[in-house]
């Protein structure tokens, strides 16, 4: 009896990228059932007293994760560029992200939006570089961006990212298998095969 | 050509415990050169804003941490029992083991004194479990505690608490290879391997 595992991650967060990038592979090689979470970061760290990225507020740290970053990058041969706005606002990507997520495209979308952030340094708030995306996808931009905005989608962020605090988390990625908790990309392969029942 | 690795550890630190419990045998296997290096995270956190462990700062985080530092403990095989006091002040404890590195018996008074931290719910910061140590090691724990209060000792472990700060380190555990930083047990293995050349 396998339990999904739980993929929950911020469009702003760097070490979301590198889980995003690679857990889909990662998942299917072990056989493991993936459900994509966006959520956003920005009320669970008002919560606790943060109104900016903790790298920016304590910069010691923020210099670190920038050359951590650049080194798994390098392991994971992935693009990056660090982007000239630390952090993006996601919140508009994460609406599209649960529109895609019902319709089974959350993934080519997640790394999309991904890439547009840490590997092209485009503005991930903006409409227009969105359209562009979801037009690259093979979407209909204009119907997606409006459901996006719809009242019920923009509950529905909401909820999930209540769900997020529910589950404990408190950071980007997380990943969750029934009420196990795993932070941190470093966790991924953990969370995985916890949920093939490797406990 | 092979850079040693520098093992930057705090006594009350949950993670250090789980690094400084198999670096030496990883390092061993590995052919990589160990230099261990206590310092305190007090002065450190301090200049962050913060007057107790972030783990106690932010209870959330706290709660993950003591849950995945029972699953870490269990796929090492190491005993754990979660202390009844956290943070325990390591500054005596660390005191001894610059004495200890001096004379060449760091390893094994770390790994007791971590042991007695987060195995044994023993008051790491008094002298009796201190000495109690000490003698089990088969070291004369008067003549240790002497040394290790001696001003030039005392100022040995500022120094080195300044030298973490030099490298950029604000957490612990954390390995330096020359001028390259990582932090967290989690990076332990990276950090023998760039030591080794393997980057």
């Amino acid at each position: 009896m396998k339990d999904p595992v739980h993929f929950w991650y911020e469009f702003a967060s760097t070490y979301s990228y590198l889980s995003a990038m690679r857990i889909e592979a990662v998942a299917d090689a072990a056989g493991a059932q993936l459900v994509w979470r966006p959520f956003l970061l920005g009320p669970i760290f008002a919560e606790q007293g943060w109104n900016d990225s903790p790298f920016n507020i304590y910069p010691t740290k923020g210099r670190y994760m920038w050359r951590d970053l650049e080194r798994l990058c390098d392991e994971y041969a992935l693009d990056f560029s660090r982007p000239s706005v630390f952090p993006r606002n996601g919140l508009r990507a994460a609406r599209i992200a649960c529109i895609a997520a019902d319709e089974g495209w959350c993934a080519e979308l997640t790394r999309a939006v991904f890439v547009a952030n840490f590997a092209e340094d485009r503005e991930i708030s903006d409409t227009g570089v969105l359209a562009e995306i979801l037009t690259d996808l093979g979407r209909d931009s204009a119907t997606v961006i409006e459901a996006s905005d719809a009242p019920t989608n923009k509950e529905r962020l909401r909820a999930q990212t209540e769900e997020a605090k529910h589950h404990g988390i408190f950071g980007a990625p997380s990943f969750t298998v029934g009420k196990e908790l795993f932070w941190g990309n470093d966790r991924l392969g953990a969370a995985i095969a916890w949920s093939l029942g490797l406990r």
